[in-house]
C-alpha cells in the first residue's frame, strides 16, 4: 500500500525535526572546534555531511569558556563520544606584531573603533554580567584576545586542554589537525609535507631513505 | 604568452593562502552567530560559499564572552560590516525542564559525568583562569549554561547584545533570523508562517483578508 | 532475434494503451483526493509516477457526489483497493469571512460575475438537470459552495465520509494526509512538527522529554 | 549586504504560502478540467508547472455540479481567466455494453460491491444530504455515472457546457483537446492524425493534394 | 603490463575496420529495408546501434532488384540470418491521384524536370545498360515508379516477396513493420492501436470487453 | 493564454506527420546515397538528423535503378535540391576474387544458398517481372551484383551517374566522399591523408615543403 | 570514529607526496618514450592516468644520451619494469629535404636565428662541456639532429636500441607502437590498416580472403 | 549546401594532420621543458590542451644536449616563441646520499643492474657513437646522471642556461616554475606560500604587514 511509504516518510522527517527531543545524538556522534575564517570548508575537509557534527566555530579554533560549555553539552546531554579540533594556516590569531608589543592592541583596537577602550568596563559578556577577569585587568585583557604564535603547537594545546578539563568525560576521543589554506587540505601538527621534499638535504634528513 | 595566465593563476592562489597578511577582508564582509547543531546548514540557508563569511557557532547560537571577542576582531581588523544571528527552531538548549527546575542541571551533569561537580573548582576556561563567575556561584554557573525559553525571542535578544556592545561599531548592520529544522528555511522572528496557515480563523485574523 | 525484442515492446505499449479495455488496474491500485490548488504537486508529496493512481482533484479536496461517483467507479470497475486524500494548508476554501457572515456569499459572487445569482434558477450541473438541491435553497446554495473552518478537520471528515460510503467497499483502505503549502510536506492530521519545536514550553508539553 | 538577499528570499517564499490570503492567482491564471486517468500527465500535456494552474480531475473529465463549483471559484474569487478541457482516448467511461444495455450498470456495480445497491436510498452526496435526483431515478442514476461514447464529441460537449453556465463569466476562454494515451500527445477534437496517412485514399481525401 | 591493453584494444579496431575481409557478420546477423523518408529514424525505433545490422533504405522501403542483390549478398555472404521490412504511415509513395491516373506521372515529372520524358530512351540503370523494362513500355515505366496503396498491405507484401525469392535461404526469419511518423513508433500491421480507442463503439468492437 | 503555446505545438507536430501531404521538404533538401554496411553511421559523419534528409542505401552505395527512382522522386517531387554520394573503405563489393574470376560468384552464391542457380529463371525484382537482363544473360548477371575494385574510383563514378542521369535535374549540386571506417571520417576520393604521412619520402612527394 | 577515516586520507596523500623517499615505484613500473609533438596525447593513447607512468618526451621520440639517463634511472633506481616506445606519423623528424641535402640543415637554422652557427663551438649541452662530438664535426652535427625516414622504420629502431643498452635490464619488457595523428590511435609499426582496405586488390593481397 | 560544412570539416581535419608539412605552429607557440614524474600533469598544471604546446619530459626536467636540440628545432623550424621550464618538488633527482659520496652511485647502479659499470664502455647515445665525455671519465659520468641539491634552484639555473644558449634565439620568451606534488600547483620559485603561513614569526617576517 502507498500509505505505508508516506507514513514512513513522515516519520523519517519528524525523527530530524525532533531530535533534541527524542534525544537523538548527531550521526556521528561528534563534536568539532575549529576557527570562524572563511577559508575553512570544515565540512568537505573532513568529509562531514549536514546531520554528521556539532561544529563549534570563533576565532581561532580555541578553547574557551564557550567551547567547554558547549562541548560538555553535546559529548553528555547530546551523545557525541569523539572531538576534532581544527587549527589552519594564516590564522588571523596569529601576530608576532601584537605579541611583541601587547599594548598595541588597545591601540589597534581604540584605532578602527575610533574611540578609547577601559578593559575595566567593557562588559566581556553582555548577558551574563557575573564573568569577570580578575588579576592584572589590562594584561588579562590581552589574554583575554587569545593570539597565538604557531598553529601546530596551538592545535596540540587545545587538545590538551579538551583532555584535561574536568567536564569532559575521559571516554571522549579526541584528535587535532592542521587545515593548510595553501593547500585545501589536512595535515597531523608539525608533520608539514612540504618541509620534506624541496632539497636534497631536506629529503635525505626527514624521508625514508636518511634511515638506511 | 601563457606565462601571464600562469602568474595570474599563481597571484589568485597566493592571495587566497595570504588573505589575512594582506588583510584582505572575507568577500561579503559578513561575520555569523549560530548554534553548533547539525541539522543547521547555514552557508545554504543564507546562500554563502567558502570564502563569503566569518562563521561563528556555538551552542544555541547565543552571544557569550567568545562571541564578543571573535565578533570584535571580525568587524574590527578584518574588515566585516555585517553581522547576521541565526538560531534555529527544537533547539537543545530549550527546556522547560531545567527552567522550572534549575538544580536538576547539575544532577544531570554529574549523572552523564559520573561524578560530582563543583562549581568553585571547575576551570571555565582552563586556558584563562583569570576568567571567573562572581556572586552566588550557584546560579551564576546554571546561568552560564545559557538554556533559554524561546527561540524568536532568544534571535532577537542576541541581536540587541551585540547591537548595544561598545566593541562593535555602530555602522555594523545587524539582523537576526530563525532557521526552522522543521521546513529547512529561515523565518523573520516571530513571523512563523505555519501560524498563518491551517484555519479559517487564524487565515482570518493574521492574513490579508482581515484587513478589508 | 531482433524481431522478439520489437515484438516485446509493441506489446508493452499496447498494454499501456488499452489497460481499461483489458481491465488492468492502475499500478498502484490508488484513488487520491485532493485539492486542485497550484501549489500542491500531489504527485510528488505521495512519490508516485504517471501510471500509478487515478487522481481526483477539485475545490477543497472535498467529498462531493463527484468524488463518490468517481471513486466507485476507481474501487469497482478500475480495480483501485487504496483511497488517500489530501488537503492542504492555505486552502482558498478555508475563510470566516463568508462563514460568519454566510449571505456575503451571494453578494461576492455577484460582484465578480457582475449580475444577480438566483440559486433557484441557476443550473448546478448544466448536463443532468435531474440533479437538485430541495429545502432553504438559500441555504443550501450556500452549504453546497463547501467553505471550510480547518484545515485538519476537514481531511478526517472526508476520510470518515469514504469510509461509511454504500459504494465503496469495505475492504478500501483510507487515510488522509495534510499538505503544508509553507513546507512543501505531508503530516498526519493534526500533527504539526512546527507546534513542537518553538520554545521550551513546546518541547516540554508535546516533546519526548515530557514523558519522563 | 547579505541580509537583503535573504530578505528577499523570506519574502518570495511567504507569497507562495500565503497566496489565497493575499488574493494572488496562479501563475497562468488557468483552470484545467480533465480525467482522472492514471495515463494522463496533464502537466507534461500541457506544459505547465507546480504554480502554474488549478487542475480538477474527476471520472471522465466532464462537467458536473463539482466542476461548475470548482471552476465558479478559481473564475470568480481566485482569479482565473481561462479554461482548458482534456478529455482522452481509452476512456473507462466509454462502454457500448452498459450505453446499449443500462441495467447492466447496477448488476454490474452490485456484483463488485456484492450487496444489492437501491438508487433511492443511496446518498449521492453524504455531506450535502441536500442534493438529489429527481424523476425516473433509476434512469437519473444511471445518467448520473456519466458514461459516454465518443471521447472527441464528449471533450466538445464539456466547453459548451461551461461556456454557457452562468457562473462563469463570458470573458472567460475555454478550449477542448483530446489527449491521446496511445501516442501520448494532445489533438484537436474530431483532428487525428492518425485518419490521414495509412493509405493513399486516406492521404488523397483529407490531405492537401485533394485540393489541387 | 601496459602493452598488453595496449595490444587488445589495437586488435579489436582491427577487427572492426577488417570486418569483411575477416568475413565477421553484424552483431546482429540482421538485414533491415526501409524507406529512406527524413522522419524515420530506423535505429532507434528497432533498438540498434551502429554495428549491428546492414540497412538499405529506398523510396518506399519496398522489394526491388536492387534490394533483391543488397539482401542476397548480405543473407549469403555476409552472414545475416534474419530481414526486417518497415514501411511507414504517410509515405510519399501513396498517391490516389496518380493511381487513379497514371499518365499523369509521366507529365508531373516533366513538369518538375521541364522537359519531355521518353520511357524508351530513359536508362533506367545507366551503369547497367542490359537492365530494360519489356512489354507495354508506359505501363510499366509507371509501374517501376512503385507508387502503392495502404502501408499495410505494401508491408505484409514486401514480406511475402522476400519470403518466396530463390535467393533468400529459406531458413532467414522474416518480420514486417510500420512506422508511425505520427506516434514515433512501430505497429504490427494493421494493427492500429489507434482505431481501437476513441469511442465506445470501437472499444466494443476490438476490445477485451467484447468477449464477455 | 496557455491555449495559444497548445495550439503551436499540437500544429507544429501536425506538419511534422503531415509533411508530404503538404509537399514540405526535408530539413536540407538533400538526398544521401550510401551503402548498407553496418559501420557506415552515415547521418553522424555528414552531420544531419533526424528530418534533415532522405537517407537511400544499398549493397555498395552504387548507382542502380533503384537508385534513379528514388533520387527523381526525391529531388522532382520531394523538393530536394543536394545529392551526396559515400562509399567506403573495406567494402564487401570489393574483391579481387570474384572479378579476376567471374564464373565464381554463381558458385559462391549456390554454395551458400545450398542449390543450383540459373540466371534465366531468377526474378531480379519479384513485383515487377517486366524487368529483364539483356543479351548474354550470365555475364549481364554478374554485372548486376555490381562488385568494384576501389572505392575512390567508385565514387566519384557513381556521381558522374548522378549528374549524367536525364531524370535528375541539371541545377542539383552533386558530390562524393569516401568513408574511411578504419579512422571513422569522410574524405574526399583519393584525397587519403595517411598516404601523405609516414615516411620522409611521402612528406616530401604529396607535402606543403616540396612546393618550394 | 571520523578520526579514523581522517588520518587514513592524510596517509594516502602523504605517500603520494613522499612517493620517491618512500622508494614507491609509478602505478603501473612504466617509462613511455615518445615525441614532443603537440597532437600526441600520449596519456590517452595508452589509456594511462596521472600517477601511471614515467612519460620521456623529446623531438622525434628516438634514444639519445638523455633517454639512456632517464630509463636507466627510471629502470633501476625507480622500479620501472616496462618500457613502450611511441613515435608517429607526420612527425617534423622526417624530411628528404634536409635528408638529401644535409648541408642545408645548418643553413636552414642559421636562416631562422640570423646569425652564422659553428659545431665547434656550439655548447651542446650547456651544463655539462665534458660532453663532446668527435670525428667529422659537421657530419656529426648533423647526425646529431636526428632526422629520419620513416617513423614505422624508426619506432622499431628505438625498441633495438633500448633493447640492447647495457643499463637497461634484459628484464624489463620493450614494445613500440606508431601513433597516427590523422586516425587518433596506436598501430603496431608496419600495420597499417589504411593499407588495407580501399581497394580489391589490397584486400586480396592483404586480408584474409587471401589465404584461402 | 550540407558539402559546404563536410568540406570545411575535412579541411580542418586535414590542416590538423598536416600540421608539420603545412608549417603550422602548435596553437600556443609553447615549448614545455619538464620531468618525466609521473605526479606531474603538466598540462592541468598550466592550463594548456592538447595541440596547444610541444612538451619535453626527461629525468629532473633539467638542460641537456637533447633539451637544446629540441628547443631549438620547436622554436627555429616549427615555430615556437616562448618556453616555459617547470622542476617540481620531491624530484628523484635530488638525493644527499649519492651527492655526498658519489662513487655511490656506480655500485648502486650495479646492485640494482646486477653486474659491473665500466664507464669507459658504456655507450651513452647507442645510435651516435660520436657523442663522448672527455676528461675525467668517472666524475663526467657522475655528472652525466645530472643529480642536483634543490628545486628551486636547479630551476633558475635551467632557465638561465636556455637563455644563454645560441641556438635559442633571443626574443623567444622564458620563464620558470615549481610544480608543487604535495600541493598540486605551481609556484615562483623560492615563493613557497607554505614558509609564510605558520606561525606568527613567518607570517611577521615575510608577509605584508612586516612592511608597516
Amino acid at each position: 500500500y502507498t500509505f505505508e511509504k508516506v507514513n514512513s516518510e513522515i516519520s523519517r522527517r519528524e525523527d530530524w525535526a525532533l531530535r533534541r527531543q527524542k534525544e537523538l545524538p548527531n550521526n556521528r556522534r561528534l563534536f568539532v572546534l575549529t576557527c570562524m575564517d572563511e577559508r575553512v570548508p570544515i565540512e568537505k575537509a573532513l568529509g562531514v555531511q549536514v546531520g554528521d557534527a556539532h561544529i563549534y566555530r570563533n576565532a581561532g579554533g580555541v578553547v574557551t569558556d564557550d567551547v567547554i560549555r558547549s562541548a560538555a553539552l553535546s559529548c553528555n546531554f547530546f551523545g557525541s563520544h569523539e572531538i576534532i579540533v581544527v587549527t589552519h594556516t594564516e590564522c588571523g590569531m596569529m601576530s608576532h606584531f601584537f605579541h611583541t608589543d601587547p599594548d598595541m592592541i588597545l591601540k589597534y583596537l581604540e584605532f578602527h573603533l575610533g574611540r578609547k577602550i577601559d578593559p575595566a568596563t567593557v562588559p566581556l559578556d553582555p548577558s551574563l554580567p557575573e564573568l569577570e577577569l580578575k588579576g592584572d585587568l589590562y594584561n588579562s585583557f590581552v589574554k583575554w584576545i587569545r593570539m597565538f604564535d604557531d598553529t601546530d603547537k596551538a592545535c596540540l594545546a587545545q587538545v590538551e586542554l579538551l583532555r584535561n578539563h574536568p567536564l569532559i568525560r575521559k571516554d571522549v576521543v579526541i584528535h587535532g589537525y592542521v587545515y593548510e589554506v595553501e593547500s585545501g587540505t589536512l595535515r597531523f601538527p608539525y608533520h608539514r609535507v612540504a618541509d620534506k621534499v624541496d632539497t636534497a638535504e631536506e629529503m635525505f634528513a626527514k624521508g625514508v631513505w636518511s634511515n638506511r
